[in-house]
């Protein structure tokens, strides 16, 4: 087993955690077998999650991989998997209490992927077989200052450039869909005055056309009471397959905006990955209609197995579900594509930051993994169809060495780039 | 693809659907690769399912065994999926509305079994890993007539002999336990007055001493008001580890007789194969508090992969899950043991009819499965771990041709042996 700590260059993209540092930082691990085949898998970057992974490390050397996953279910199944555990105040991968989890579905992935190159077969074929060939994701805009990350001589070209109005922001959605053909977006707001947000829905639909489905997402930043304004003020653009996601923070929160939305006879369903972001969330969130669509993520749910359970979960209780992101290289989307591909009932687009990524970050051989129509589609190679590039993983390992982050802190950046005395404040506005 | 359907001799158990037919039916299918490799499952036997897996010849021959799960998954998720599909007047097999999950469920685990023989893995550990290498079953006693089944030059010997008594039922549990060694203990009610049973599980209880779980199944033959007398009699003797099963007929009964006991200060939890048979079936047991342990069945949830799910479903909502059986061989035994095994939330010990059926009636080769200490040992061959016998599958499908039944019907079977105006009554009593 191999643990490889490795960073990329990211851009200054904002949401109401804060600003994006230059850097984002990713764990990539490869399992080696006695054959001399390589399974690879991509999660969370830093120093705890490769501490984490590294601590397995007596209980993965030797193992069958098709048994390993059970051997290690305690991480997903024992003490604490029943429990809650929010995201409101903690970014994706910084969550102490989805540690395991997380630590379990890299482990997963990376037998996945060695079995599906044992066995000539990819890794959405090996957990119940492919209901689909390709993946829809979405275009995901950011309101971002200039620059493409990195700095110095690991700056990035800015493809996109600034983006803090409305109409900056339509041009961003209109290049990303010129370049990836992507069918829906999702907005990453709660970042500016809701009104210039509401705004900048209003001429994404206006530029789109009605054909596209629209989507926003605040990450909490609103009240209930703001949540209810802009959900009566978007009724008609977030239709036809949009939704709002995380508009307040709390189930309590969300299930009130859900109740006042359909007070007013407006039934945009709400979505989460914060409020809802483990199965012991589950209950209570449907109990209280609080959320209408899962945004599942592998990397902290457990893996590929538990985001099929999930999606049973949703279908059986009449939940959507589709797939959240963080800034990831192309092992990660494919990780996602496969379980989607294999998850049936998959209702949304799922979310992916990897157009925000550089050529010249991408550790997998052969460069960027395409994104075609708005589709990841999966490889004919097996596994997860695709293996490491041994000089970028060198380059990427590199750069993490170089620079001084260890782990996510957008809060930081923002306080060190715009204002020393900002804070994450729920609700903003 | 070879489909086989075959005949077995089944002793007179008694049940509220009726007395079993002196034999009882199965569908055995084979996969066999290009390489040769040959898969098998075991399912519910005569002619529909047969007729259903051949329906679905096209798609089979030449598919990848890999994925051709994926290309089937309309039969699990298709319309007719979010149905409800009690089967309170209809026993296990018959009922139309989860054919097509029988079928997927039949096709899936000779998938399972070829992909295992051909990558030298066991089934358990293809859905995950396996999460114990033992699977605990209950002994499954039942009022029965004299005899071991068959008739004629079929006649089996009987073991057991009649059981139409609470000391004849203890005598053969007793038997059961001597020779498996089980843990717990089944007992299969709704035959006889309601005193008699009661008082049968008070023998049982003190004849085994406090330390064996005991369970009672009536499949729905009370009233709400006999359930709770049942209830509030055999609190103390079905505590630690019991329930009482499907009491009375429905969800809104089941749902009373649990408010009711509950009142009295009473938590026998009630499980259930009759009121929840599928996914649709859930939510509102859970709104009712109905059902407290589903009892699946992979045969028809629609095999390994839906029972997992099945599982993260009881898990994550407080629900215990354990397995329900109808009479069959090894095959489908080892099918069970594999799904169990990687299954991590499964929390009370498995039902097997398995001890009823003859060695000279079993299809693996080698002989029966073993349960030893109660338990099946996942084997230590790849795939389910055994093979089909040629010979005694002959034996089986020569035994087919020869007798008339081709659907089960114990109603029937009770006219002819018993009472020609024998119907099933719900409630009897």
């Amino acid at each position: 087993m191999k643990i490889h700590s490795i960073a990329m260059a990211d851009p200054p993209l904002r949401s109401s955690y804060g600003l994006h540092q230059p850097y984002a930082l990713r764990t990539v691990i490869e399992l080696v077998s006695d054959e001399g085949v390589v399974g690879i898998s991509e999660t969370y970057g830093g120093e705890k999650p490769a501490a984490a992974v590294e601590a397995l490390r007596g209980q993965v050397i030797g193992a069958n991989a098709y048994r390993l996953t059970g051997s290690l279910v305690d991480l997903i199944e024992g003490e604490g998997a029943g429990m809650a555990r929010s995201q409101t105040h903690l970014v994706p991968g910084e969550n102490p209490l989805d540690a395991d989890t997380r630590t379990f579905a890299a482990i997963e992935i990376a037998c996945l992927d060695l079995i599906g190159k044992s066995t000539g077969q990819a890794v959405c074929d090996l957990i119940g077989g492919r209901v689909r060939d390709a993946v829809p994701f979405s275009a995901y805009p950011f309101y971002k200052h200039a620059g493409g990350g990195g700095e110095g001589e690991d700056a990035r070209e800015d493809e996109y450039g600034e983006a803090l109005s409305p109409e900056q922001l339509v041009t961003q959605v209109e290049q990303m869909i010129a370049r990836y053909g992507f069918g829906s977006v999702k907005f990453k707001a709660g970042v500016l005055d809701p009104e210039i947000e509401i705004e900048t829905i209003k001429q994404l639909r206006k530029t789109l056309g009605p054909g596209v489905p629209l989507r926003i997402d605040p990450n909490g930043a609103w009240s209930v009471e703001t949540s209810v304004k802009v959900g009566i003020a978007l009724a008609e653009e977030l239709s036809g397959g949009g939704y709002l996601e995380d508009p307040t923070a709390g189930l309590e929160g969300m299930a009130e905006v859900r109740k006042r939305l359909l007070a007013e006879g407006i039934d945009t369903p709400l979505a989460s990955n914060v409020a809802v972001t483990s199965f012991a969330d589950l209950p209570r969130s449907l109990k209280l209609d609080a959320v209408q669509i899962v945004l599942c993520d592998h990397h902290y749910w457990g893996g590929a197995r538990q985001v099929q359970h999930l999606g049973k979960i949703c279908q059986t209780f009449g939940l959507g579900l589709s797939m959240h992101s963080n800034s990831h290289l192309g092992a990660s989307l494919l990780g996602m594509a496969h379980v989607a591909a294999a998850t049936p009932h998959l209702t949304y687009a799922c979310d992916t930051h990897y157009p925000w990524q550089s050529a010249l970050d991408e550790i997998t051989l052969g460069g960027p993994v395409p994104i075609s129509g708005g589709c990841v589609r999966i490889p004919d190679a097996p596994g997860l169809g695709v293996e490491l590039d041994v000089d970028q993983m060198a380059r990427g390992k590199a750069l993490y060495e170089r620079i001084p982050y260890r782990n996510r802190d957008d809060e930081a950046e923002m306080q060190k780039q715009v204002d020393p005395n900002w804070k994450r404040v729920l609700p903003r506005w």
